[in-house]
């Protein structure tokens, strides 16, 4: 046989789970997107067509649905691992089991009388959560996540110095807004059941804050140092986590030229641009880590 | 000549413009997609080709920046006011001008302090509001809304007693989830320069304040009942409106039968399902008015 | 009451229905989207919440997918007829039904003896059809068309003569690229069950290569001019249709400035550029007939 | 340092560059999205803000316009070795250059007198192809690979044979439709100025040739097969690839139920379903041959 199997993997993707927990006349709600992937022992689907060894995607979904009520959704990352440790321990033939969640978030909606309503939620809408768990019967990995969180400093952002080539155009700048759209992806040191698991739902808001705060406050020569303050300031405070990757498009504000309307633009007036967009993407470490963060998180 | 020109408008749609007002240390944003069309005496360019009554559709990008100087943005509709008087004043073939205005929210980022960074700022990004302002040289007309807007009640929505035909085969139910994206339109009684304008800015706070509330505190026996709630609580509310037109979708969150896998599902569990979808779409008008905002606010 | 309802209509929209037809080991697909959107004697379901009325969206669903296998599927209106016929007629509070349809058009493989798949198809992808029925117990309207059909002429597009005011700065053009994505709606003049009915699918594909033509074949001083041989075409060729409208985006392709690196760019290298675009939309009418397509077919 | 930094790399994304090629009056066009990677001797920039190493995106995106000019664009392939080769040669702290490259093909749009347009095209829409280039200075790695192109079988596929646990709900079936959105990428074994360069062009066709009837000339007892079977015949018939990476997501078309409206179903009315959907990702080689191509090719 001239061809080969190499790494395979299958199950259904994106399950939009929504799990309300009543509190009395308090509803709580978790709104997941479950993408579940197994590999093992597979060969013969691919070479044959024989199923023998193959959980159907269809029961991969109702397994999601079914532990949102067994185990509840406590977090994302704790669900994964529920979903994970069950396909791994309850099938031979599966080896390795990786489930990435998105989560969205809701806040309650403020009533006629300035109290909170009890059962009506709006979605916050700032940023998607993410979570990845895999589990291959002995270790986990966490790769917890966030995407689509758009943040903007008007001001505190230089770029010069860099090479002139005979293609260059630019002009240095002293003063420029600087944006983008924060995809990162961090690891949790946490891969056994015999240490004790972190807080999912605390560490997200502590990582959330630490990267934003991180953006707001570091006074930038380039994105890339901004890049690696993020990433640094989540490493320096959060002793769970050893690595985090970022992939920060460069979300251009073109200054608009208004001269020739006789109008000068004192940094007021900007054209925000779609495409091209800069892509800034790196690694930041805990020293003496290994990184197992794969290095795309776009396509592009 | 056996064809005749009908309707016709043209202009630049999606100037993405961005405005910093720096007021010391303290910077504020808007950030704004702006569309012009335009229309008049503008047979001959359709007929030969003629440019001869054609503002281009560049200079109508440039008025923008060049505006957002001049003026500043202090609201989105009363920055389309200034732009749709000045196509119709300053162009005599122009009889007509329409701004669309998309506005995009953000909040400030909270620094390490527990303060709020002065010039930095994270997008909110929970719905998108809306402005369209048309003016033909006499009479305005501005209809704001909103979109995008996502909510949820986890109780308190029943649907039953509707008609069966032979090809009915949904079940009644006494408690079900409702949720929505919210798209609303709203036009304003303001028409006329020598009319005191609106506080366009508070008016969009009190009546997306007002539209969630009447969505969580109505007790739904069909998403249409909860729709005209929404529309009445605005126009009761908000003197400056006469007529209310929404768009909702009934985005279908289906009760898992979990009952295969010996679990009761006590609506707790749902699927969020993406397509088809129900869609309620309604006028509700102050008493004595005419309705004057277009039907369909989707292409669906 | 302060407040009261103006026009509404309900239904369920994108049922996405395939439909195979087996004519022995030879198999024909037909994939839609269909919209359902009725109104009629609904006003008390939006003032108390009665459903006595109601016809549920589930079950317009349910009708769609139960007329493709009692009717099949031969064209997209052909389709739509049926299901609004069926909804005004069979449900007395219901008067009026709009039925709204993409389609998606397939190819077959080509197999590796160089014939034809019989059971095997790729996606054709180029455009969606589009199709909206609306009957009203007495009359019919038909309204075809065309989405995301993009065009491009490298050459015979010029652009000058234009109005020039303080904030032009644009420069005339003798020679440049012109780009759309073809939008466009026509109306049949056929309305009543009595008149013979037009062959959809043959008129759909003569409209199409007709606009396609004209878009190819006019010297084109504006795209105004463009737009308006392509409507005119088609009524001069289609004696079914009385009125088309476009909307047509102007995709700036720019000429890149290549001087600084000392290169001349004669008409060779383009910047295809998102937004801002132009935004061209108009009615084109057979002498005689009245404008009935709405004038936004966008929402910008 | 608590933190060192790990993979980093930077350029400017989605550069849209469309090239038009002169043959007097019949014209050529090339409609490409560039993106530009580097990597090298950039610690720095991220360390302590210093852009001295730091050739800025805006020069790699001057250099995508420049070289279309300087190098026409034979093909995707060939003009991100011409970009990659550049970077890497011309910049000292430049080690590594990755160029991502989607290409959108365009077709003649027919004339009146069934001849084809000189410079008129109509966009072939039917899929996206995708060209990545990395060169470290020594060795070229190429993978071509389509997007977004999607095929159904509408018979010849069953599923059954599966194993069976507590969450298994899913009905054995002997005749499903099949359908996917084909997502590949290829690995030449062309990675040395000194060997022969393969016929881009003609290679793309016949790969994308071969997984078409691949796809319909199987007859299939699972996706998994399929899958292999499009990638051994592109290994079995192209001697220029090694190495085939899929990721085709199995997009369910339900059976209808039409039994409660008293009709039989036979294969004829199907419902597409969103999500979730099965998600098939493997990777298929040429014997002896190792492994290169990342692991997920998407985001779920």
């Amino acid at each position: 046989m001239p061809t080969i199997l190499g790494q395979n993997q299958y199950g259904k993707a994106e399950n939009r789970v929504v799990k309300i927990t009543r509190d009395g006349a308090t509803h709580h709600i978790k709104d997941l997107n479950v993408s579940v992937a197994l590999s093992g022992d597979m060969d013969e689907v691919h070479y044959s067509g024989s199923n023998a060894n193959v959980l159907p995607t269809d029961t991969t979904k109702n397994t999601v649905f079914a532990f949102a009520k067994e185990y509840g959704i406590e977090s994302a990352e704790q669900f994964g691992i529920h979903l994970a440790r069950h396909f791994v321990t309850s099938q031979e033939p599966v080896h390795r089991a990786r489930i990435r969640i998105e989560e969205y978030a809701w806040e309650r909606i403020e009533t006629s009388d300035a109290g909170e309503a009890k059962h009506s939620f709006v979605r916050k809408g700032q940023e998607i959560r993410t979570a990845q768990v895999t589990f291959d019967g002995e270790k986990w990995e966490v790769i917890s996540g966030v995407k689509d969180l758009t943040v903007l400093n008007s001001t505190n952002s230089e770029f010069w110095g860099y090479i002139k080539d005979k293609y260059t155009t630019l002009k240095e700048t002293y003063d420029r807004i600087l944006a983008t759209d924060v995809s990162g992806k961090w690891r949790f040191n946490w891969t056994d059941d015999e240490q004790t698991m972190p807080d999912w739902e605390e560490s997200y808001e502590q990582v959330r804050k630490h990267l934003l705060q991180a953006f707001a406050e570091t006074y930038s020569l380039s994105l890339q140092q901004t890049l690696y303050q993020m990433g640094a300031r989540v490493i320096d405070n959060r002793s769970e986590i050893d690595e985090v990757r970022f992939s920060l498009p460069n979300k251009h504000n073109f200054l608009v030229d208004l001269e020739p309307f006789g109008l000068k633009n004192d940094n007021e007036v900007y054209y925000a641009s779609d495409r091209p967009y800069g892509l800034i993407e790196a690694t930041i470490l805990r020293d003496g880590c290994e990184a197992r963060i794969p290095v795309d998180l776009t396509n592009l």
